[in-house]
């Protein structure tokens, strides 16, 4: 593995993690904005100006931009969360150039009034769909509670409202606000060239104007408090929580993100031993979200309305056992285990090593080998788990529930 | 790369293919049966096994299994289809051993008749919830109408009657009957010492006794027709086409792989142009699906009621053309690209290279190293596929439809 940086003076930087082994390449473009970075009243355009990237630019048509990664085989994707807005593409080597190229033009899209108008109707189809899992609605609800007034609560959909009174022109605002070369960095893992690939990368984005980003960036430990809505058409209460973390920039993330694995795993976990296989639960977990500047956990459970009460008094012994007790030694081990495996996995496909170190470059400016990631999670103690529980109880947490009518 | 094989005198086969490069390793026992190797009375009984699986040993309580694959992180699972067991797991090297331990203790599992008992509801749960997937559901019902009497027609899960009546003494019987270890492949991929884990699986297995074990080989190319069924519930037609083709065997495999690419990928194919992109359906693909012996086409298009007459002209037409007018170079480049790069990026992992690894061995008794499949794919000609659309016109399919009622 050799690793290459370097950053055109337009700011937007290109890094690289060459694998001869690799058979073959990932390349992707990093955008450092997403919904938290929008005003309310555009709310979803960071996702909807993802799929429009995919519509092609003054020179490329949509068909054209299709053709392309068609014929080339590329596997393809882009995805929008509060804070990130990733273009992505694995390939074979020897179509490598060929994409980079396609995507360093692509990340100028023309944004074009009639495509815009088209899409709509796929954004708010898909807001709709989003609508109709009562998981991912809860969640996003529940986010909204936790983070009040904090952009972190902003909805990477969008709302049908933000979506319908959008205009073209808003988006064009907003894309050159904030797709700036200095807001952008460049990845290519696996196995490719880095000086052909680094200077096709050059030539296609070193035109690019450098302008000030901002992003608001203030710690928070959210609201608390329960909110309950019911939806006549639902047969199960789904319900989140959202307890406050430490950051992306954090060195605790490795220990939080242990703790997670350890409350609430899909197997083997506290929840799992006392609400799924005793059957309180169909589903409980509990994940650790770092983000720029703050940090979550993220509760999800799916029961009966009848287990409700019962799996909330369930949750909060867990909750107040762990910060009281801590975590053993045993959990401690098998936790690693199980984020080694998961991590070594990953990052064994180019695809999978290249948002690791997109990530880590967007939130941290720095190159980490998956040796030292993999040592840093070894490092961490049952003594820094139980810090981390005391300085952030997981009992202090917004609850936002979804269910049947109670009488229903 | 290198490959290692070593034939157990009572007939299990063990191979590995070792990537001192790669950073995790997986193993998986590949057992040669499934539901076509099944009698009627106990059909479901292959997939039933393969849940029995995890509930232990004399020696081992499901508990004890669970624990083990946890501690350790390993990411593991099982299949069932028509023809095959696999069990699999990936894990990180310092755990390879334990986890082939448990795995070749696994295959000689205690099938408790008190667990038996209580998977059966689980079994049950999962008959109905597939029912409830229309894309599922006219797959099943398609295949067992093409197929009729052959035994590839029999479906996976078994009915709610033949789960319903099955004892685990006939459980034990199949088990006694198919997994022979003549019968079955140990495969390793990845980063091990192929000495050490080959003398553990040698060590686990060797006392396991050899006898015959069979399975009713025979070509076919399945029933022609068509059949429709009304469900109240739905809101889309489902049709399902069953056209014959080559087998796993057959060499014209990758040339049948290619066609079903150009005809049926997701984008760019003949179906999402003519289908999928004038609206006439939201879903439309077709897949080539090798067998023992045999071989088939499956297509699958959802699309509105009001549709369904137009989207089956399209593909009656496409079918016709293609078989009368062969495929173009342009369009053979581009399925062999697509089929490329899912090739090499799936056998990039330890975890998607033991899976090609097992199967070349259960169906071909061959090792192919990934070069090979390569050099197999970029060497089909446009006369190859052309002639083999004469042979196996995609015109000659069975028809299975899903649908709302007609005044409805």
């Amino acid at each position: 593995m050799e690793f290459k940086v370097h950053k055109l003076t337009n700011g937007l930087t290109v890094i690289g993690e060459v694998n001869k082994n690799a058979k073959s390449s990932a390349v992707g473009f990093f955008v450092k904005t997403g919904s938290r970075d929008e005003d309310l009243n555009i709310n979803g355009v960071s996702h909807f100006l993802e799929h429009m990237v995919f519509k092609g630019t003054e020179r490329l048509s949509p068909f054209a931009v299709n053709e392309t990664f068609d014929r080339t085989g590329a596997q393809y994707n882009a995805f929008t969360s509060e804070e990130n807005t990733v273009f992505y593409a694995a390939v074979l080597p020897e179509y490598l150039s060929e994409i980079t190229k396609l995507w360093t033009e692509l990340m100028r899209p023309a944004l074009r009034t009639e495509d815009f108008g088209i899409e709509k109707n796929v954004i708010k189809e898909e807001i709709a769909m989003y609508k109709d899992h009562p998981n991912y609605d809860v969640l996003d609800r529940c986010r909204a509670m936790y983070f009040g007034k904090h952009p972190c609560g902003h909805s990477v959909l969008g709302t049908e409202q933000s979506i319908d009174a959008m205009t073209a022109e808003q988006m064009r605002g907003y894309f050159a606000g904030r797709y700036a070369p200095n807001n952008m960095t460049a990845a290519i893992a696996g196995n490719f060239d880095w000086d052909k690939i680094k200077d096709l990368i050059e030539a296609g984005c070193g035109g690019w104007e450098k302008h000030d980003v901002k992003r608001e960036i203030s710690d928070t430990r959210g609201n608390r408090g329960e909110q309950r809505v019911e939806k006549p058409n639902l047969v199960r209460e789904h319900i989140c929580l959202m307890s406050p973390s430490v950051s992306f920039q954090d060195k605790r993330r490795y220990a939080a993100a242990l703790l997670g694995v350890i409350v609430g795993d899909g197997t083997g976990s506290r929840f799992f031993w006392e609400l799924v296989d005793k059957a309180t639960a169909e589903t409980a977990s509990m994940e650790y979200a770092p983000m720029d500047g703050t940090g979550a956990f993220f509760t999800y459970i799916r029961c009966a309305r009848e287990n409700a009460a019962k799996a909330m008094g369930t949750v909060n012994k867990i909750f107040t056992d762990a910060t009281k007790s801590g975590v053993t030694e045993e959990e401690l081990t098998k936790a690693k285990n199980k984020v080694l495996s998961a991590l070594v996995i990953k990052n064994e496909l180019p695809m999978g090593r290249l948002v690791d170190l997109g990530f880590h470059w967007t939130y941290l400016g720095q190159y980490r080998p998956i040796e030292e990631e993999v040592k840093a999670v070894k490092a961490v103690t049952v003594a820094e788990i139980n810090t981390l529980l005391k300085q952030y109880p997981l009992g202090e947490f917004a609850q936002f529930s979804l269910g049947p009518a109670q009488n229903g």
